[in-house]
C-alpha cells in the first residue's frame, strides 16, 4: 500500500471518534495500513497534537472492537497531527497545504493524499473548492476524496453537488460512503455465488418467490429532528441504504467480477427498476409516521410530540414499497422493502423466499413451510437457511434454521473495510455516481408527491411492526413479511 | 393401529435384548403401539413369563435410549408372554398356535399376527413352513413376516429363500429388514427434496461432480469369524447396506412419493446400475484384507491371525468400487463406495461433491474448495453443507461447515421406526424383493471372481484408510475421497 497523507475534516466530531479512529486502530493492529502514513486531523477547536492524541486514545478505549493494548499504541498515536482549520477561510487552506507538505518531507513520503470529509453537507462544496484553489489537490501523487452521506437532498441538489466535486476530482477519485456497503455480510453477497457454484442454481430466478428487505429501528428521531423532519425515512434510509441493498441482493452473477463489472451490474439493476409514478404510487407504496406507544414496556411519545419536530409535520418515519426489477433475472419477482423508526425490533435483514411448488394446503398439512435464505446484517451478521426436516417420530416436517455464517465477533467493522479499500483505491464497495443519480431519480416522484401530501400518511403505534397497510402490500400478492 | 399379536422368534437372543425390546419400550412410551398387543417370545430355554419379563427389564436398563421409568413399566412388561419353542419340532407349532389363540381371546383382540424372525438364517425356511403347516399363518386377520439379514448368500440361495417365503406370504406381507433403511438420516433422504423445493435445483445432476459412500469400522472380525470368513465385506456390507445407500442417495424425486413409487424408483436405479463384468472388474473394484496394525495406539493382529479365520483365507475385509447409474439423472456421475473393517475411523457417510466451474487453479488460489453436502449416518447423524465464505480481512475464502441437522439425541433408533412401520403395514423402508434380487445379481460376478481369486487382494494395515489402490480409483478421475 502506498505511503500517504490522510486528511480528516471533522477530526473532533462524533463519527471520527466512534468509527474512524477505531477503524484506523484495528487496521493498524492487523498490519493493514501503509508503512508510513501522516494523519492530519482538522477542526475548529484549539487542540494541540497531544490533545488530539489523547482524544483518540479515549475514543479507542470506548469504541474499538479490539481491546487497546499498550504495546504499539504510542507508535499508532504518533501518526496523528492536529491542524486548526476553518473551512470557510481561504487562509486555512494555505496553512493546511504547508502543514501537509511539511509532514510529507518530515516522514519522507510521496504526496499521495486522501481527504475524508466528515462534515456538515453544506461544507462539502466549500471544502472541495478550497482544496482546489489552494493547490492542495494539485499534487503530483494521487488524490482521493471520501464523502459521507447525505449526497444531496434530491435529484437536482445531488447532481449539483456531483458537478462541483467533478470539477476537482474524477469519478475514480471520489469514494461516496454508504456504510451499509461496508458491512461484511453485505460484501459477502457479491462473491457468494461465485465462491459456491452450487448456489448458482439455488439462487436462480426460477426458484425465488419474492425478496424482502427490512431495516427497522427501535429508536425514535432522537436529537436529529432538525435534519430528520426535513429528510424523512425516504431520504435517510431509502434512497441510499435500502436501494443499495436491493442492488447488492439483485447482483446475481456467478462469475468473479471486477469493480467496473459490479458497477455496471448495479447500474443495470437501477436502470431496470420500474419507476414509481404518480399513478401507481398508492398501490405500491405505504408511508407512515409513528404515534405514541411502547418500546420494551416503556411509554414513548408520538413523532409529533418529539422535540424539534414541527407540530403539524407530515414527515414519514416509515416507508414500505413493492419494487420490480424488470430484467431477465428478476422479472416477476417482487422486491418488498420497508424501513421504520420506533418499530418493535432493531433489525436489518434480507429474506429470500423460495417458491413452494405443489398443493399449498397439502404442504401446510405436512408442516412444510417455504424455504428461506435469511441474511441478517444488523444487529448480528449471519446467513441462515430455513429448511424442512422430517421428524421421523412425528411423521411431520419441522422447520430448522441453519445458520451458516455468524461471525460478528471476529468481523471487521464497516469503516475498517471502507477505509482500507479507499487507501488501496478500490471502489468496489462505494456508491458510484450513476447509482446515486438513478436512486435519486427513482425516489424523486415520491419526494414530489410527499411534498404535496399526495399520499396518505398512516399512523402506527411506536413498538409495532408499522402500519397495517404495509402488510396488505404483501397479502395482495399472497405473501407475508417474514419476521419484523 | 390394529390390535395384534407380535410373535418374536429368538426372544432370548442378543438382537432382541439390544434392539427389539428397547425399541418396543420406546414406542410404548411414545404411545406409538397398538392399544392392545400380545407379545409372544419364543426360545428353546426354559423360561417362565416372569423370567422373560425380568430379562426384558434388564435389557431396557442396559440398552434403552430413554431411561426406564417405574411408572408404566409393569403395564409394558405385562404384554409379554414366553413360550418354549423348538423350530425343528412340528408339535412346537401346534402348541404355539394354541398359545397365540388363547392370548387373543384373553385380550379380546383379532387374529392379526406379526412374526419376527430373529433367528439363524438356516431356520427361516423351517419356521415359515411350520407356520404354514400348523395353520398359524392361515388366520383370518392380517399376517406379516419380518426377516433379518442375511437374505441368502448369493443370487441362487436368495431366490430360493424368497420362493419359500412366497409360498406362505405375499410380497406385501414380507418385511425384509435392512437396518440402514431404519436410520432416521437415511429416511430423511427420501423426503428432503420434496420438503425443500429449493434443493431440487441444488441436487440436480448438472451440479454434481461425484458421490462418495463410505461405511468404515474400526473393529475387526471379533467373534463373528465363522460367519464373516465365509461372507466377506461383499456379502456383509455391500450387497445390502451399501447398495441400499446408493439407491436412497440416487432417489432424486421432487414429488411426494408413495411406497410403491419409491419401490419402483429404487428398482429403476438398480436396473440402471452398470454391471461389473469379469472384463471391467479390475479397473472398477478394489478388494482388501487387513494386515496387523494399530487402532488408537493399540496393536491389533492381522485378519489372518484372528481366531476362527482360516490361516490361508482370501476373504475380503475391505471393498471399494466405482459405480455408474446409467439413467437420465446420474449418467456420467461416478458413485464411489467403500467399506472396511479395522479402518482408521468408524464412520458411515454420504458425500455429494458439487462441480467447481471455472479455472481450477484460480479457485484454489482464492481458497475456494468444492462445495460438499455431507450426510453423516453413523456414529452421529447430521447433514452438513461445506460452503466458501469470504473472510473480508484476509480477502480470501475459507470453507465453513454448516451443519443443518444434528439430532441424534432425540432421534428414534432404526428398530423403533422399522417396528412401527411393520406394525402399520408400511413397507417404505424395507428391502423389496426386486431390489434384493437385483443387488445379488450385481454382486454375483464379484462373488464368482473372488471365489476363484480372480482379483488381487490388497493388504492394508489395520488403522489405515484402506489399500492405496482405493485412492487410485478416484485419482484416475481427478477426484479424492473426502474424509475417512
Amino acid at each position: 500500500m502506498d505511503n500517504m497523507t490522510f486528511v480528516l475534516f471533522g477530526a473532533t466530531g462524533d463519527l471520527a471518534k466512534r468509527k474512524i479512529y477505531p477503524a484506523l486502530y484495528n487496521l493498524y493492529r492487523e498490519g493493514r495500513m501503509p508503512e508510513k502514513i501522516s494523519v492530519v486531523g482538522l477542526g475548529r477547536r484549539e487542540y494541540t497534537d497531544s490533545k488530539l492524541q489523547s482524544v483518540i486514545k479515549e475514543a479507542l478505549e470506548s469504541f474499538s472492537r479490539r481491546e487497546v493494548e499498550p504495546s504499539g499504541l504510542e507508535e499508532f498515536l504518533e501518526k496523528f497531527r492536529y491542524c486548526i482549520f476553518d473551512a470557510t477561510k481561504p487562509e486555512s487552506y494555505d496553512k493546511l497545504h504547508q502543514f501537509i507538505k511539511d509532514r510529507e518531507s518530515e516522514l519522507d513520503i510521496p504526496d499521495n493524499r486522501l481527504f475524508y470529509l466528515s462534515v456538515a453537507p453544506t461544507l462539502i462544496k466549500t471544502i472541495t473548492e478550497g482544496l482546489h484553489e489552494s493547490g492542495i489537490s494539485s499534487n503530483a501523487g494521487w488524490k482521493r476524496l471520501m464523502v459521507e452521506k447525505p449526497f444531496g437532498s434530491d435529484l437536482v441538489t445531488a447532481r449539483d453537488l456531483n458537478k462541483k466535486l467533478k470539477e476537482v476530482f474524477t469519478e475514480d477519485e471520489i469514494f461516496r460512503i454508504d456504510h451499509y456497503l461496508g458491512k461484511p455480510m453485505v460484501q459477502k453477497l457479491e462473491s457468494l455465488v461465485h465462491a459456491n457454484p452450487m448456489l448458482k442454481a439455488l439462487l436462480d430466478h426460477d426458484q425465488i418467490s419474492n425478496v424482502q428487505i427490512t431495516a427497522s429501528e427501535t429508536v425514535g428521531v432522537g436529537t436529529r429532528a432538525a435534519y430528520y423532519d426535513q429528510a424523512g425515512a425516504i431520504r435517510d434510509m431509502v434512497q441510499n441504504h435500502l436501494l443499495q441493498l436491493v442492488m447488492m441482493t439483485a447482483l446475481y452473477n456467478p462469475d468473479k467480477m471486477s469493480t467496473s463489472e459490479i458497477e455496471a451490474e448495479k447500474r443495470g439493476i437501477m436502470e431496470s427498476l420500474k419507476p414509481i409514478t404518480k399513478e401507481n404510487m398508492e398501490e405500491n407504496v405505504v408511508r407512515g409516521q409513528y404515534a405514541a406507544g411502547q418500546i420494551e414496556g416503556q411509554a414513548v411519545p408520538a413523532y409529533l410530540e418529539e422535540a424539534g419536530v414541527a407540530e403539524d409535520s407530515n414527515n414519514d418515519t416509515f416507508f414500505a414499497a413493492r419494487l420490480e426489477i424488470d430484467n431477465e433475472n428478476w422479472r416477476g419477482i417482487p422486491f418488498y422493502i420497508r424501513t421504520g423508526k420506533r418499530m418493535k425490533k432493531k433489525s436489518t435483514r434480507i429474506v429470500v423466499e423460495f417458491k413452494c411448488d405443489g398443493d399449498e394446503e397439502a404442504l401446510k398439512d405436512d408442516g412444510i413451510e417455504p424455504n428461506l435464505l435469511i441474511i441478517e446484517i444488523n444487529p448480528n451478521e449471519s446467513m441462515t437457511l430455513k429448511i424442512n426436516i422430517k421428524n421421523q417420530s412425528e411423521e411431520k416436517f419441522e422447520p430448522e434454521y441453519i445458520t451458516f455464517s455468524n461471525v460478528s465477533a471476529t468481523q471487521p467493522e464497516a469503516y475498517e473495510l471502507l477505509l482500507h479499500d479507499a487507501m488501496q483505491g478500490n471502489e468496489t464497495f462505494f456508491a458510484h455516481w450513476k447509482e446515486v443519480e438513478l436512486s435519486w431519480k427513482w425516489v424523486q416522484p415520491l419526494l414530489d408527491e410527499f411534498e404535496k401530501d399526495g399520499l396518505p400518511l398512516y399512523k402506527y403505534p411506536a413498538g409495532s411492526d408499522g402500519p397495517e397497510e404495509a402488510h396488505h402490500l404483501l397479502k395482495e400478492d399472497g405473501h407475508q413479511w417474514w419476521y419484523v
